[in-house]
């Protein structure tokens, strides 16, 4: 394996010469990946939720998918009453209700407490240690993150910037033994490349893998996204009560909102099927932005 | 209008579905614009001289217009002999004498007092708090920046970089009550949400809105872009005196120096106009670089 | 000088005028070039490498060539045995034979120090410092970075994206006397305006400029580029002795590193002919990532 | 005063000649003086109260006295159910109350609105700039602080140790012109010099000044105190309802909190006297922490 | 007991009034402590080594002992051989080695991992945050930390400096519900207030309390201290192979080592009982360094 | 050497049993050293006028004696016309005239070129890292810097504050090969052990050490010392010229100005003899602060 880390970063490096594989499709479908870890980074609860029907797939195809996010998403809300700590429980709960409708289990789930809007404000080192700590530990195969653009850099709102750049940064990292050694000599972890990519929230020309997610899985990821009260229904202007579900919003609100979440999963198509759409990458992560002709 | 805010968010996140509406030119012609409250946010003293004309334009009509600038340009120049605090004032004297062409008075103008060439350097936390007080506080309707890129990255020098940056990141974290909520709980200030957008220096493919300000107010605009001896005359390599204006120049220096100034007025010009070009947005801060197909 | 200089800046104030000619190719061919200081700048030892055929023709052609790289490129190894002292001396002592072939003494060679990996984590103010004052100090008619983009700004890994700012802020700042002026006031340095840029590892459509290096030039290139054992061969998982040269590699491993920098020089051709591309730009650093139509 | 300037610093240059008038007590008692501007600066609402009396005697006898400070006080509670911008407006309200008592008036009070706990973590530049500015706007005569030490630096918790080197770096910054110049040249504002300083929270050895409160004074600090019920009552642990006074609480808790209250004011004694205990300094800030023999 | 935390805090402001029984010795003597929780906090392993015979005593008499390093040590030695990861490796088995002759079990042992020497760099927040974590995680008693200070602020060494202020501005962080609030709502950890500390290497003059360490304890102190070769013996200079012990050392070397850590032990007495000092404080963080006559 | 080192270190382990030699006066008298090399590290320009008739006496008796100073000390001045960068240019004069006095030649003055008053924010990695690489330039046996303090950390203004610490901690970096170990594989650099102290500008008490400099070294520091008229005379609120001597000064204005300086340097007197006075220290870096009984 080593010698073909090498030869890729060998390829990598002859820019120019000849148009490259790695920017193809998976040779193996989406859809019959098995055995494989699983790890989707992103910023806040919900930014998962464009995935849920490939994780659901994955998850029952025998992958072992986990789900870390970076802050708690405390500050989204515009009721006036929400507070800070509510919120994040709030949302914790959304978050593992909606994951636990896609089969994947609460202990899959890691949040690294940071509030939210703060992100970019925090010291980038620190939470690259965090992320290579938490990829060293769970060794995934395939990381699912906010694309950071292909050629050019794409643009993405403060948080979703930051976290995009600190997950394939801390990809980056990851792989070479000699950064961040304190987790290798001290915690008796190991050095990992993350082999495979499929980034989402990119720019749509530059996706080049769509998952057909059509039937249970979107039905699955319907149900989970429609955990997500707090953000995407009536609640979000005024939360009453707590661990809110769609049948306790009132009638119409609730309408409302399930109608949105319905379109939201099912009228996502390429070519008349339910998708969702991403960008695969695969090599290593220096490669991860190269568009060559 | 929560239940708006709310619409479009979901709206925003229906990514890859339809072609949005908000990319389009403002239903309401900017020359038709009343009653707005208008900011326009920059680096340096002159980074507004190319919007001149939109803001002469919005003043006459009955809008607000403020102007924010987050350094003193206290090092642009090319004289030996220039000091930065002179340079500072100068500069400050340039931008009000300007302003005042086109008819926005001092009080309307806000400069931040940081170094030029250092604000890259300065913290970005402490620098977005100011300038989410400002948002709070003068609430603009309509918001001119650096365009930060539209689907990918603007390139932009060091300075308009980070400048362009803080201003959409700043407001994004204005319109959540719980960031920065010192700013709310101890200055009665309010969180508030920038629905409109008017970028400019953006790349010239993005840009989907020109200003016809041919007439009254290109000569405003070229009394007003005529103040900053400083920048654009014979000045720039020895400024001689203080508070100078173009009629202090030596004639041939003059004739040159408003030359150029004219040109860059009036040769800006679509279809046979004189016009400024911009990338309008509508929505919230989130969607700003979003590109949809 | 200092007229064209305000020349310069007055036209790319014109934005959105004119189509400029700044980005077109050099007016003098490359190949003629001749009494120029060239500086390249990058992060880590054969970070060059790309650019040897063109900097053996300038080296030979009667210009000055200087190599700085930040890192000491300490952590790029898979071999679970090296260390990262040994490894900063290895790639030096690689680097140092490299240029040796392609005719550019130890003494142009400048490295700042820092550890690999840890550059994007690094004071930026303190870097752009240090690099203002090489410039200030060696005063470059070229320099060659990584294209930071053009337009858009590039995805780039992250030591090379910082790498890549890093340059071309510190290009600009260099240029201002007021900017770092303790470097002028103590050392007896003046401010340096880098009139041409080499931009390499950009994105392919935006090269502008590709420098015939066939002949002699890839010759030195391809014996230059052998010099990296530690990167390209099988000692990148297997570092056995010191200074390893090629020959010193088992004989199977010697061909099949040999032929793969043998593939990497002389087939990046262009129209049959074995090149060097670059984005040639011309002007003042504010202009690096404009594009007009 | 510029040459009073110039001698006082000659005079502080002098270490280890004579010993220095400088820390003797105020020539003029604290309770004769008038028409000075006073400035406390803190880090949390209440930090100021173990001054009340002193405020109360200055503000009564003709000087203007304001209070800054940094943060909102928004996590000093107990109570479970408290959430941090409701406890932000709990203690700014009892804040005003307490000035109120001691007749300060509500416009004199500044908060900077940081979070509590989080000042350690809050970039010192930006800090230190907002505070010069606020200098540079009040010109104080005297500055209240927490005390930095004297000879040896004194320890204070973590957000009393920062709120303490910030007040007085600060002032020392405010001295000159050259320092943040933005604040002279954008804002009118002028260099400005505090001369004397009242350091509280000091060790208590270091203390060289007792201002007798004894009568109203001590009275109105009593009231003032005991506005503050968040912090010192049953409240701390169990806060019901909104803008509580201590008549609210229940008798038992009522009384337990006012006996403390009192004890606080009145217990504080010296030679029989109820007073508040200072380190006074006069001079340029340099010298704040000098001891000399 | 919250309503004894809120009696402490009163207390603590009462400042003046009275001299502060929690200066004095612990009530219970050390060797009676049972059943707590102990955590040690320093920099570098072998910085409990002078806390050993306290720490055999606690762990044999039924407390549960945690010792928590922030950096691997791996800059410390002379031998110009040694490498990072090695020197890394070695600390740490000489680290468990010792415990385990004190009878603290490896899981007990927790290692930041940061690298030795950069401590003083590292981001204060992240560290600190890191810290509150374990103390919320562990719930200890008592803390072993470098004494910071008392009354002044104590010199240290850089890192040992750095690790001072981090272990208990992280015990006042700890205590308060809304300070992280990330790691309550995610990770399921309540805030946690430590209340005794054993503060070590402090200035003599402010030790309170003599710990008895003589017999089973110094000997086992001894058996640990000798585990620590890298450190104090001639390997120092020169290690020559793995995990040496003092038996591996050359006769004389061996010899000369043992005898010094035997005097560093046994030597260390007061009123000719071997001992270990240390500066106890009972109460809240914030009074750790009050000094009150 | 070695061996010494780790004695030494062992010796500082054995913290509380023995009263330490290596606190007392040098076993050579100043007087008498030669052949050392000597470094003096302060933060502006006249940071070392307190020590120049020690240094006057070291130059003199075949000792190499440099100054390295870290900021140009461009804010120092009550003159409303005065600029940065002039006052920066004037104090450079003064500085090299003064060491001229003292027969120090203009090849061993070091300006780091930093801002005055700005120190404090800057980068503390980036300027220990030039610190050190200074330090293992010159190789010092003799470091002279502010006292930070001696058991107790000292009180000093924020920018004598930062530059104590700043020397100190770079002695102690210095000295350790793997850190900053670029330096050593890149600019053949060699760790460095400074074992040597002489600290000024410390609380009086903690002194041990006075230079008596009687006769010709006062009198070249009083020459020394008359150089810096931008900062005692009365050019320190009006400065007209450039390079101003004491003969340029108005006649009584250069009698006060003299008589201040002849006190200054003649007045320091102990037992009747004019003197310097130190807190000198031998020994590893980590003691600085160590007070034993």
């Amino acid at each position: 394996m080593m010698r073909e880390i090498k030869n890729i970063l060998v390829l990598t490096l002859l820019v120019g010469l000849v148009s490259s594989p790695a920017f193809a499709q998976p040779e193996t479908p989406v859809s019959e990946w098995t055995g494989k870890t699983i790890l989707l980074v992103g910023a806040h609860p919900d930014d998962d939720s464009n995935s849920y029907g490939t994780l659901s797939m994955l998850q029952e195809n025998g992958n072992e998918v986990y789900v870390l996010l970076m802050t708690t998403g405390n500050v989204g809300t515009k009721d006036p009453d929400m507070t800070r700590d509510r919120l994040a429980k709030i949302r914790r709960g959304e978050e593992l209700r909606a994951l636990n409708e896609i089969g994947i289990p609460e202990e899959n789930y890691i949040n690294l407490g940071y509030n939210d809007g703060m992100l970019e404000f925090t010291d980038r080192k620190e939470v690259v240690r965090r992320l290579v700590k938490w990829y060293r530990k769970l060794k995934p195969d395939v990381l699912f993150a906010f694309d950071p653009g292909y050629g050019y850099q794409k643009w993405l709102k403060a948080d979703h910037r930051r976290a995009s750049y600190l997950a394939v940064d801390a990809a980056r990292a990851a792989e070479w033994r000699l950064i961040f050694p304190g987790q290798i000599t001290q915690d008796g972890l190991e050095k990992h490349w993350i082999q495979e990519y499929m980034f989402y929230s990119g720019v749509e020309e530059d996706k080049n893998t769509w998952v057909d997610i059509s039937g249970k899985h979107a039905d699955r990821k319907f149900n989970a996204v429609s955990k997500h009260v707090s953000q995407f229904s009536s609640a979000w202007e005024d939360y009453n009560g707590s661990n809110l579900e769609a049948e306790d919003l009132p009638t119409e609100d609730r309408n409302e909102f399930l109608d949105k979440m319905r379109s939201r999963v099912y009228d996502n198509k390429k070519d008349g099927t339910t998708v969702e759409g991403f960008r695969y990458y695969k090599g290593i992560p220096d490669g991860i932005g190269h568009r060559r002709h």
